[in-house]
């Protein structure tokens, strides 16, 4: 099955469309590519017009539903990508992910909630999901999200 | 009118002079480049030696001041760019700004703060300012400041 | 003294070993290298199976002791460098690190807290360990650790 493919099987097992525009909240683009490398802004669960996983993990929030906004973050993060780069088989490596967590004072599981997105990493784009990260649990999100994910790929010349 | 001089207009805008010694806090260095890749190191709205914007936005700090954080940041980094590239017009494009905004509990318009830094990076780099980003709430930042800012830029070959 | 005869002697003087495995918390990888640039994921100051400085800085945990936690996040990365090059001789430059603090309300040296991962670098790289950085207060991190490093650098060319 081709990453494309996958990306759509796992489109359908969250129940979401990443079919529409993707929005993003400010005065920038949502993703550059400059020689072979790629930035994709920091996304958060929104679909459509609304942020469908808010609050705080361990208080609002519990884990497996920040692991959902995990997934949503990076399934609009490869709808971006695929998007730009025409299909997701040109992606070569995923360099890094940023995971930042809004998160209630106690909650240390921060990494559990980044396993959600590097799940579907592997999933979908087979070893070149394969990426380093970094997991932090910050005070605030933008909209009250709960996850906020930002990530640097490279992509195979043409 | 060049990049160098929409710069010397902002900053007189504002009323803050970017053209004294840049101070950073500690054993590290403002800004490596290393082929045509440039990282900044985080920024806070200082000012000469004082920290002009602080406290948390939301409480002690309202938005338009916050955005005045943002704009610092950015007139910071863009001096720091100046200085090391001979000129603005030689960055090629900004990869990417980490926005960190220290924020009260309920207080969710990073993005909005973001904005601050985001256009006055059109208005002095005009299509070279387009960037992504990535803005998340933090507990505290260094010295209190209200904002801090990272950014990654390639610069285009001389 | 080479690089590594460094790393080896800075280990000792921190009581701490960095021979053994290099244990991560999630389904990712701990260093990507993708041409000439190298991602280390974040670091947390784990030593085998304990994270050995937890707690917020400024509160349960004063400075100096996280200043060890930076340490302990840096010679991780640095061990992984290692393992990955052969030796830290082929360092080339640290483009970036970014320091996260888990913070105390009212904790602001967030940046007194990064310069012991400053230092350390400088003091086994040398000129190469010059490195460019944003250190930002969190408000949690995986495992209630102090501190968490990731870090950007280049590799020279064979």
């Amino acid at each position: 099955m081709s990453r494309d493919a996958r990306f759509k099987k796992e489109a359908a097992a969250l129940g979401y469309s990443f079919e529409g525009e993707i929005q993003i909240g400010g005065n920038y683009v949502p993703l550059i590519r400059d020689g072979n490398i790629v930035y994709v802004s920091g996304q958060i669960p929104r679909v459509e017009n609304d942020v469908v996983v808010t609050g705080a993990a361990g208080d609002q929030t519990d884990l497996p539903r920040a692991q959902l906004g995990a997934k949503i973050c990076i399934m609009r993060s490869l709808a971006l990508l695929q998007r730009s780069l025409g299909s997701l088989e040109r992606v070569k490596a995923i360099l890094s992910i940023s995971v930042f967590v809004q998160s209630a004072q106690h909650f240390t599981q921060q990494s559990e909630v980044a396993d959600g997105a590097s799940e579907l990493l592997f999933k979908i784009l087979g070893l070149a999901g394969a990426h380093t990260r970094t997991s932090v649990g910050v005070f605030q999100l933008p909209k009250n999200a709960t996850v906020e994910i930002s990530l640097v790929a490279t992509v195979a010349e043409q």
